[in-house]
C-alpha cells in the first residue's frame, strides 16, 4: 500500500433543509462502514434514506430548523473518489493503487466541503459507529468547524477484539480467488464469495445474541428441506444471515470495503496527542453527546465511558446515554423507540 | 446427508489409573470439538495432554484415586471413526457418505465403551464445550450408567448465535474451492484456507475481548514490515490469529469438523422429552457440578444458570460455580487457578 495523495477527490454528498442566515445551523453527518450520503429522503430523491425515522421534517434531526448534510466517505463507493475509481493521471481504476485511508482523511474531506458549502462552523457534527470515530477525529483536527458532537456507538480507538474481526472479514475477501489482489474486472463485482462471508461475519457482530435468541430461537427454516442440501441452510438464523449477504453482494466494491475497514482498525485518538486526554484537549466544543449500548460488543459501552469521561475535562456540557436496547451495534439504525428521543434532546 | 448406520465404529480412547474393586471409581472425560483422546501424558505415552494440569497423579481430577477414560469423538480424525475413515464396505473413505452425526451418537459410543471396558456405573461423566453437552446426553439417555456429571462451559442446547457463528464456520470451508464438495484427495489435507478462516473465527470467539485487550492491546507486530503487505499481518492480535490458525491446518479433517460443528448446532436437551424440565427428569445423577465462566460469550453463563437450575429439580446435589476467568470460553484449558480448585472440590 502506498502512500500518498489524492489530487482533488470528488465528495458526493446531499442536503436537507436550509443554512440560516447566520449560517451556524448546519449538522454535518459522517456515515458508517457502508452508506450512501442518502441519509432521508428528500424532494430531490423520495426514496428513504438510510437514517429516514431520524432525519427529516419535524423529526429528531429537523430539516425544518437545520441544513443537514451528509457525505458518502472518502474511500467509499457511491459517487465519492475511493478505490473503484477513475485515476485521473493514469486514467485507470485506482484499486490498490489508492493511497492508504485513515479516517483523518475523511473527516478532512468533510471540512473541504464546509469550504465548498461557505459554511464555517457547524452546529453539531454527528457519526455512528465508524462515522462516530470520524466525528471525533473532525472535532479534534478541525476543532473550530464545530460546537456540537454527538457520538453515537461509536469509540476513541479500535480494540483488538474488532481488529481481529476485521482483519478476518478481510481475510475472507483477499482469499477468495475471485478477489485477484484486488484487480477483479469490474468495481463493485469480483470477489462474491468473500464478500458474502465477510457480510455474514458482520451481521453476527452487529447484533446481539439476546436479539437472536427472542427472534429466532432454533426455530428450522421452512425456504428449502435440509436434507437435500449437506451443511447447508436448516435453521431460521442461517435463512437470515443468506438472505442479508445476498442483498450486500454486487452493492459494495471489495477493495473500497477493505480500504474503510483498515482505516477503522488504524484509527486511535490518541495518536494526536500521545493520550486521549492531551488528544481531547484539542476540541473546541460546546455541547458533546456520548450515546452507546449495552448489548453492542464490537464498540461496548466502556468505551463510550471513556469518551464521555474524556470528553467533559474539556467540554461543559457532555452528555452520556446508556441505551438498553437489545439490537447491539446496529441498534442505532432500528432501535428508534430509544435513540429518537435520546438524539431530539440535544437539539 | 444421509440418516444411516455405521457398523461397529471404532472409538480410540485412553485410560490413566485403575478401576477399583468395586469398579465405582470411574470418570469419562467427553472432549471439545477438536482434541484427541490424549488428556494427559501417561507411562504409555509420555507427551503433554491436552489437560495436563487437570489429570494426573496428585492432581484435580486424581489418577491415584480414580480411573480416567478420554475418548476420542466419534466422527472425529483421531482414532475414532469419522467421515475420514475408511468405511468397509465400499472401501472408500467415507466423506460426505458419513450418516448425519449428533452428540447423542458420542454418547452412545462412550455407553459402548464402557461396556467393553466392564464398567456399569461412573463415579463421573464430564466434559467442556461439546463435551459438556455430549456429557448431558450421556445423563439423560445412559441414565443408569453415571453417578456424577460435570458440565463445564457448556449448554443444554445450542442458541441462534452459537449457530450462526459455526454455520459460517462451515460456510468458509465449503467454499473453499479446495473442499470439493468433501472430495478432496487425502483426508486431513484439502480446504486449508476455509480451515484457517474458520480457526480464526474460532479463536475470536474462544476467547475475551478483555482477555486481548490486557494482552495485546494496539500493538503492531515486529515480525513483518506492514507497508510490504498490502491489508497484511499489522497488529499483534493478527499475527497471534495466524500463528494459531497455521498450526491447526493438516491437523485436523475438514470433513469431521462440518460433521462434528453440526453436531453441536442440532443438540437441544429438550429433544428428550419435550422441555428441558422433561429431558432432565431422565438423569438418576446424585452429583451435578455446573462450572461457567462470565466472559464466554459462545456459552453465556445464563445458559449455565439454567441447566444447574433445570437439574437442581432431580438431582439432590448441584453446585453451580461462576467464575470470573477473563479467557472466555477456553478459561477450562488455560485459567488453571480458578478452574483446579472447582473441579478438585467435586472429587
Amino acid at each position: 500500500m502506498r502512500r500518498g495523495e489524492i489530487d482533488s477527490p470528488t465528495i458526493a454528498y446531499e442536503t436537507l433543509g436550509r443554512l440560516n442566515e447566520r449560517r451556524d445551523n448546519a449538522v454535518l453527518i459522517f456515515t458508517g462502514l457502508s452508506p450512501t450520503a442518502h441519509v432521508a429522503s428528500s424532494s430531490a430523491d423520495a426514496s428513504s434514506g438510510w437514517w429516514e425515522d431520524m432525519v427529516g421534517p419535524d423529526k429528531p434531526i429537523d430539516t425544518n430548523r437545520y441544513l443537514v448534510i451528509c457525505a458518502n466517505s472518502l474511500g467509499s463507493c457511491f459517487g465519492s473518489t475511493g478505490p473503484a475509481s477513475i485515476d485521473p493521471i493514469s486514467n485507470k481504476v485506482y484499486r490498490l493503487r489508492f493511497p492508504v485511508l485513515s479516517l483523518e482523511d475523511i473527516a478532512a474531506s468533510g471540512a473541504a466541503l464546509l469550504d465548498h458549502l461557505g459554511i464555517d462552523r457547524l452546529f453539531a457534527v454527528i457519526g455512528a459507529s465508524m462515522g462516530g470515530m470520524t466525528a471525533l477525529a473532525f472535532s479534534m483536527l478541525h476543532a473550530e468547524r464545530t460546537a456540537g458532537l454527538i457520538s453515537i456507538s461509536s469509540a476513541a480507538r479500535s480494540l483488538p477484539f474488532s481488529i481481529a474481526l476485521r482483519s478476518l472479514q478481510r481475510e475472507m475477501i483477499r482469499r477468495d480467488p475471485e478477489w485477484k489482489n484486488g484487480e477483479y474486472r469490474i468495481p463493485g463485482q469480483g470477489p462474491a464469495t468473500g464478500m458474502r462471508l465477510a457480510r455474514k461475519l458482520g451481521m453476527i457482530t452487529y447484533r446481539s445474541a439476546e436479539e437472536w435468541e427472542t427472534r429466532f430461537g432454533r426455530e428450522r427454516t421452512t425456504d428449502e428441506p435440509p436434507s437435500q442440501h449437506p451443511f447447508g441452510i436448516d435453521f431460521e438464523i442461517e435463512a437470515y444471515l443468506e438472505a442479508h449477504a445476498r442483498k450486500f453482494i454486487g452493492s459494495f466494491d471489495a477493495n473500497c470495503y477493505l480500504y474503510l475497514s483498515r482505516a477503522m482498525d488504524l484509527f486511535d485518538a490518541s495518536d494526536h496527542g500521545g493520550s486521549l486526554k492531551q488528544a481531547l484537549e484539542r476540541v473546541r466544543l460546546e455541547r458533546a453527546m456520548v450515546i452507546g449500548v449495552e448489548t453492542d460488543f464490537l464498540f461496548p459501552i466502556h468505551q463510550q465511558e471513556e469518551l464521555a469521561q474524556g470528553l467533559k475535562t474539556f467540554v461543559k456540557d457532555v452528555r452520556f446515554a446508556r441505551l438498553d436496547s437489545m439490537q447491539g451495534h446496529d441498534s442505532f439504525l432500528v432501535d428508534m423507540d430509544r435513540f429518537r428521543p435520546a438524539i431530539a434532546s440535544f437539539f
